[in-house]
């Protein structure tokens, strides 16, 4: 897949604008409309988001935006998507074990680890 | 990857705070924390960033946070990223051929394809 | 205040990084760590957000770096941010009669003016 | 300017919309617009944004959204900007003094204050 985007790139001579800030500045745009289509909404309506055919369509379409940009912004500066995350994930076992203490949202607030 | 995430994410009860909406906005949290670390940059600069080990590090993990919301907000909307990206390639295919028609940068302000 | 500003950056050399481009990614990282405080919170939680010291303080502090930020941004390009809001206004008051037609919320996704 | 925003918003029923957790989701959607229309722009391109009437606009445009949901956000939870910005600067006037030692770019990706 990042192949075929960076031969589609190429091909279209977009490689000068294709930097890595560029790239991480046209992710957090892309990122921005995604979360454009959910701001209004309440919990509820967010929940059915995908049942109205025109909504679901615009999810889809960012979604790919966002994950075309973050592929190619892994390209550009080589790193592997897939092998950062699975680092991360180990990390976050560590931090954050399973254990049982309820969790208090409060002391969470902007702080949750993925 | 996705399932490894969502056990991850359901042995720590956070469920209820993963709706499409938070997810989402969630996401585009992490896209700007990417961003944060190219912001001051020179083009040049940021050609260069990952050679810094520590400024190499955040990249990193700002990508796995940012690929681990998009495939949580996926999990939570039943979208496959894949399958919506290659849907998305194919019609930019038709809307952008390559052939050779000098591209206007200023025309393409803000509007350039994936 | 915008030239209190100026004169607290230019004092510290940061013109050449004060380009219109990067605080423009600047402003949207500051938005993006404003939404952070409330990205897992319920509406409920939400709206008592200042009644926590430290919250309160924080969302304080994003906002002044937003409104810092912008303010910049406009010194940067030449553009008076209280005259480009009431030219909006005046735009929308006409896209926008205030008379009675029921809103319908799914029809206002992403596209609601301010 | 907040007043007439409140009334503009209250004359057509957005109330319920306008929480405080939307208005940060909605804030930062239009920072992302803003920052949309220098994302593929060289340093060069754009410094001149403002000489193409087309892009002036928007970006007037862009800045006025922006200003927008920053205000109706404060008046939504209690803050006065302005005083949220005189209080940061003070605290960054001590933290940031503005002698001479040379300033590290490196040191301060990301984390360059207002």
């Amino acid at each position: 897949m990042r192949e075929r985007l960076a031969q589609f790139a190429a091909a279209r001579d977009w490689g000068p604008f294709h930097t890595s800030k560029n790239l991480a500045a046209a992710l957090s745009v892309e990122a921005g409309e995604l979360l454009e289509i959910f701001q209004w909404l309440t919990p509820e309506q967010a929940a059915s988001v995908m049942s109205d055919p025109d909504s679901a369509h615009r999810v889809r379409d960012e979604v790919a935006d966002v994950l075309a940009y973050l592929l190619q912004f892994c390209t550009a500066v080589g790193v592997d998507p897939l092998t950062a995350l699975a680092a991360k994930i180990e990390r976050n076992e560590l931090r954050f074990p399973v254990p049982g203490a309820a969790r208090d949202v409060n002391s969470d607030v902007g702080d949750q680890p993925v």
